[in-house]
């Protein structure tokens, strides 16, 4: 019997939070019991999760005395905060922030590429990554098994929800001051925290996060980074232009491929159709491929428009779409906590 | 004194043909005599230019007698029976539909790239490339000539504009749907000819136009092939993936180029800066950089988010975005008959 556990999520409230509580909840988690954990702004809020209301509870220190597993989504100081502080108590803690993703004693990962690493986890978390990327190396690690990578050059169509809830809502609320012939009014995007703020409606901002000092944005970063750790391939060139896209929920990205040596669109047909958590969705003569609207609650990482560059028998494009808040986040953290029971690692 | 021009204005009432009627209006362009012709489902129409009233009068061969210059818009089939007749009757031709752009004896023209090719016109017709073509080669035009030019990859976010009056009502009515919580109803895009249509509120779609035989579609095998006809630089290496996204007008790319030699930001930033039609707006410290709600209505190609790859000091991510019915379409068309009269060529 699979082994019953103590979990508590940090962050329920959030977009990411609420779909964690739902795919727990559908995936039939092992919870022996759940808490819910939030800043002291939201504690005393009831909340409900498989037909119980629970109350929301500060989270401090204390909190995580006897939890087996600890999801945090509450924002980057929050983890930096508490994640420790939660595996001094011996919970094994699953990050979807970015604060320690780079850290080197923190696993990076996504099931389906780097499931090894869970066996090694020294400061007792582990670091969920940046939803853009997870989609991408999904996909790309099957080929690059067989095939080898040498190149990638992604430009991404990111939805609102990656910001959250209030970008969710600021979209809708400019929709219909749109649809009104009102002014348009934004406070959330690009990024909440920076001097600007620009309308996504109707509109498509190239700035996801802040800029770093090279000219790229923290998320082009997180991508070339997380990428190179996930797959383990420091070698690997990797480019990343991050766009924000008016669509609720489900990234998109084009990306193209160098690989190791000359293949086909079969060969990737053929590779890819096999491939855990991967839909392959290529079928042109019927118009079908992936697109949000059908990735929108669904667990897969949709690929199709495969097209084998016309210079170079090498490269490849791939149009990969799935739901930023499920295998992006929610889903991927859930999986990594059942890849450790499956391996015994709990 | 500028000589005082016939005009005839094929298509007027569509989305490329409103655009042209103000921008002739807007740029004084010199003009003796206009008559606005369509089909006979449209001929006997009222319309207003320049606070006048024509009646649209059917186009027939006979309608370009006296005609020196016929600006066409009203679709593939319509330019070509009728762009040769013109062109037989002495008027000069030039065709925003892609019905003769790779012919090699027609000039596909972006004033900027090579006004040159307006010397030798041995049908009687010039093609207006397209749309997403056009902003992408007079933004990399200047940077060729400088440092040269090996390889181009462009993911595009196009506007819904780009398919016309029906495609721009689209978006609007399913934005009321999706507002309404009803059902999404979709008949226009991607293509109106194509087989299934797909919601474009809320949603991205991976198809413009048909697709063709290798998998490409037909607007991204345009954008390779209409690049190196203008560049003139068969050995250009151009790959091109063209999606739709929520937006009226103004089409936005992720072009990644590699240059003939190592070169800096700084650079390019030079050498844009002064480039004609250009204007450089690539202030990351003050959040300055292309999008649609800029570029809607304005006539210049927007470039910014210039940054130089990681891992190849000749290579470059450049973000582009211009109105996809002036410089992609009505202004170019314009701008080409300016070029021949400044030139002397009418």
């Amino acid at each position: 019997m699979t082994k019953q556990l103590t979990v508590a999520v940090v962050g329920a409230t959030g977009a990411v939070g609420t779909a964690m509580m739902e795919h727990l909840t559908k995936r039939n988690f092992p919870i022996k019991q759940i808490k819910f954990l939030a800043s002291a702004r939201s504690a005393g809020k009831e909340i409900k999760f498989n037909n119980q209301s629970y109350i929301i509870e500060e989270a401090t220190p204390e909190s995580f005395k006897d939890v087996d597993v600890a999801l945090f989504s509450a924002g980057g100081s929050v983890s930096a905060a508490l994640a420790p502080e939660a595996a001094k108590r011996g919970a094994v803690v699953v990050d979807n922030t970015s604060h320690f993703r780079m850290d080197l004693e923190v696993p990076l990962v996504v099931p389906e590429v780097n499931r090894h690493v869970l066996k090694n986890i020294p400061k007792g978390i582990i670091a969920n990554p940046n939803c853009s990327t997870i989609q991408m190396v999904a996909a790309l690690q099957p080929i690059r098994e067989k095939f080898g990578l040498t190149k990638v050059i992604v430009s991404t169509y990111q939805a609102v929800s990656g910001s959250g809830i209030a970008a969710i809502d600021e979209l809708k609320a400019q929709s219909v001051q749109w649809e009104a012939g009102k002014n348009v009014e934004a406070h959330v995007l690009p990024v909440k925290a920076d001097q600007k703020h620009y309308p996504i409606a109707r509109n498509i901002i190239p700035q996801i996060d802040k800029f770093t000092d090279n000219g790229y944005t923290y998320e082009e970063m997180k991508m070339i980074n997380e990428t190179k750790k996930i797959m383990e391939m420091p070698e690997l060139q990797v480019a990343a232009t991050c766009v924000r896209v008016p669509v609720v929920s489900g990234h998109s990205e084009s990306v193209y491929i160098e690989l190791g040596q000359e293949a086909t669109v079969q060969d990737l047909f053929d590779v890819l159709k096999n491939a855990p958590g991967i839909v392959l969705q290529d079928d042109i003569a019927n118009q079908q491929y992936p697109m949000p609207i059908f990735a929108e609650g669904e667990d897969p990482v949709f690929v199709g428009r495969i097209r084998q560059d016309l210079d170079n028998k090498k490269g490849f494009h791939l149009w990969i779409v799935s739901d930023n808040l499920l295998k992006g986040a929610a889903l991927n953290s859930i999986q990594i906590v059942e890849a450790m029971l499956e391996d015994n690692l709990l």
